[in-house]
């Protein structure tokens, strides 16, 4: 193929050109690395996020979805940490303007490790080597200031204490939910709470196309478990992560674990594994794994003075529990799996396609159906075989162009299969079913068509073989 | 049976105790009139926007689907108006910092219609009349200014110019991505871009338990027409979004149509209809149509120096299409599902039960399953079933309590049908199958289950009776 940064800019026009993904706010130039998920980004996004709740919360018992709101009580945020610790240090052109992070400036212009140093001391060294602006390339640089990565906004209702925040992470809601999610749900440990949602964080960096935004979707869970347990259910999740990741076709050579050392953990964190990937901008973490003790309930139980613990049956005691956190990245998903499916193949006839190669279930489009011609009722028909093979999910009907052409636009799309309407069909009811990755063509009679395609593209997969211990699987069987 | 608004607080309270929606930051004393949706809550506004894609955007080729961001370009809103227009008259209590809605004390304690009233007029009327403030008594009042209903916030990027603001509406994603469409999904006209996604409004009134929040999901489509076509395809989603509420199971006889009169429509609109649904609190908004004009293309035209036209091929002309606006409020769907549902009945035995008769394919639990007891291998026996009947959606493995209280608790979640393993099975394989409506049981084989509840409850339904019409049909056929 060809090499990584070349790799990485077909994917970003191709997303452009055929509608996965435009660059938000466009025709206003722009704007903070934001983006608009096209036609067929939405519906990869949604085959993501219906797969992974299918996944972890409708076929496992004891995870228990929410949907909670993405401006929380901002005590939240006191209790949490955030407010206190979520900062970024950074400094400010006084020329222009503009902000950088400071670390990254210590890093680039003088080669210097900022990991760790104090405000004061990256200031020092900013003035004494003449650090300079990006934009200006002066050094007219203010002091280093730390910067909350929270957006604030104001709420109208009062004037007073009315500062609010957009949630910088979904997992908050989880533990401001858990009383009532015991209380209403007869649990018992160990349980989850999952949510899918948008998280806001006002960073500087953002970049590498969908990699890294202001503005990202999650897909979490909090899986609450007894404190002398957590390594078990820690190994428990890292397999059903790993499966996950098998699940949605990521080849394992591309998916690696990196531990987390002690300095570089979060502050509520104990051990922290990322699952990453190998994207054509580098091995850049895909999704995380933490264990996050029992520190947020202790947290808002202090800061709330409401009881967070649940009864545990077997010592009769009230305990609060400790936290097993899988997170994954929405966003993240969706890149890998462009980059994952992305294939240019020389072909016979020495020209060469771009083909996406997309498993069925999370193809954008399942089924293309074409009319050869746009005559003698072919389109009518076409029509009709739409309709059919529309209990797959979402089909296209794709009517202009050359045949030549639409088969090269619907490979660019992923879609597996396409169906095309002939004079044969007109005669005999047989259609063309081609197929995206080996590009051979059969007959099949409509008739036939529902289960040809159900057979060999669109079987009902039960997602069983996510990891599941044989405790967890006994302890569902009793709860509820 | 019961009055209106001890019905709304039945629902409210039912909501609580089993999991549809709780109190939003309730440990820290709720915010905001803020809600979680719980375990039931969230399957249920996952069915409504799934059948809600599946029908106007999967089902229908001329309908484009994209996933936008929540803070767009601040430009966005100085060229829609809600910068300048979409504000609310406030005064505030000098002296405990609340704010308040100044046409609201006006008609509160006036009871004079403060409607097409200057700031200076209210004011004055406040100063001479002594209006009071609410939390005060007192009538230590500030003048009454324009409060704009949007959040805003700052971009951490730049210093200067870096207010950016959360979208009051999912619209306008639609109308900056309308260039995008165009260019790269071959479209002709008519043809729509739809979106789901959240919006927010910093109301100090919000109320009505879901009804009105200052963060809520939307369901919208901009649909794009020649200007002299616009009443033909309003029409047209007119009758479109009477056939989804018929759909989604709401009687006829709760919905109605109010069209505005010119002086209550909003600045871009000639012409707006509410579907109105009769809650328990009276008859209020549940969906909108508006006929938008060419006004937001036109002024995104004039704000950012593109040209947003399309190619008509009838007349070789470039034009700007005209905008035919269906919006879908979720949550407001989701709580006139509620209301629709919630049952109270008096059964043979003289006890009452509750039970939300929620249609199978929008049912949160589609089916439950229970062992009898929790002993002889019944258990076991259930969490197979359970694994066969969830190919049909979210299914439960209730297993504590005892059976009539779980009847019960599976009525109030407003679960279709419930399958019993008991000992019977244990001998010959079969289970009963007891009909939430009805509350009639059968005995059905287990290798004969998922065709019975298929064919009595989950039968795919196509949704082909969302009108369509021969022209809209004919045009379909003929583009992509």
């Amino acid at each position: 193929m060809t090499n990584s940064s070349d790799k990485m800019d077909k994917i970003v026009a191709l997303c452009k050109r055929r509608g996965f993904a435009y660059p938000g706010s466009l025709i206003y130039g722009g704007f903070a690395n934001s983006y608009t998920y096209g036609p067929y980004g939405v519906e990869l996004k949604r085959n993501i996020t219906d797969l992974w709740w299918k996944t972890f919360v409708r076929d496992m018992p004891d995870v228990f979805g929410i949907d909670g709101d993405i401006i929380l009580h901002p005590k939240t945020w006191e209790a949490s940490g955030h407010l206190e610790q979520f900062n970024d240090p950074m400094v400010e052109d006084r020329d222009t303007g503009h902000r950088f992070r400071a670390d990254h400036l210590i890093e680039d212009q003088l080669g210097i490790d900022a990991e760790g140093m104090s405000l004061e001391e990256m200031t020092k060294l900013i003035r004494d080597k003449g650090v300079t602006s990006p934009t200006s390339g002066k050094t007219n640089l203010s002091e280093v200031k730390q910067f909350n990565q929270m957006f604030s906004t104001e709420m109208a209702k009062t004037s007073e204490g009315s500062k609010a925040y957009l949630r910088p992470e979904t997992a908050q809601a989880m533990f401001l939910e858990f009383k009532n999610i015991v209380d209403t749900q007869r649990c018992k440990l160990p349980f989850g709470i999952a949510q899918i949602g948008k998280a806001f964080r006002n960073e500087i960096t953002p970049g590498n196309f969908i990699f890294r935004r202001l503005e990202f979707e999650q897909m979490e869970i909090e899986y609450f478990v007894k404190k002398e347990e957590w390594e078990k259910y820690f190994d428990l999740w890292h397999q059903r992560m790993d499966d996950w990741c098998e699940m949605i076709g990521l080849n394992k050579k591309n998916v690696h674990i990196y531990e987390h050392p002690q300095e570089k953990r979060s502050h509520y964190s104990e051990k922290t594994i990322d699952i990453e990937y190998d994207f054509p901008f580098g091995r850049k973490e895909l999704y995380g794994l933490a264990y996050r003790t029992d520190f947020d309930l202790t947290q808002h139980q202090k800061h709330s003075g409401q009881a967070l613990h649940i009864h545990d049956e077997e010592s009769g005691q009230k305990l609060v529990p400790h936290v097993i956190e899988p997170t994954f990245g929405v966003d993240r998903t969706l890149l890998a799996l462009l980059v994952e499916a992305y294939q240019e193949e020389k072909l016979e006839d020495e020209t060469e396609r771009v083909v996406m190669k997309f498993m069925p279930r999370l193809a954008p489009v399942k089924v293309a159906v074409m009319p050869l011609m746009k005559k003698d009722g072919m389109t009518e028909k076409a029509h009709e075989v739409w309709k059919l093979v529309k209990i797959f999910g979402n089909c296209e009907l794709d009517i202009s162009g050359s045949i030549g052409k639409r088969y090269r636009r619907q490979d660019e799309i992923g879609t597996p299969v396409c169906v095309t309407i002939d004079y044969e069909t007109l005669e005999d009811g047989s259609v063309t079913v081609r197929d995206r990755d080996s590009m051979k063509q059969e007959r099949v009679k409509i008739d036939e068509l529902e289960d040809t395609l159900r057979m060999k593209y669109f079987r009902v997969c039960h997602s069983e073989f996510i990891s599941e211990s044989h405790t967890t699987l006994n302890k569902k069987l009793n709860q509820r």
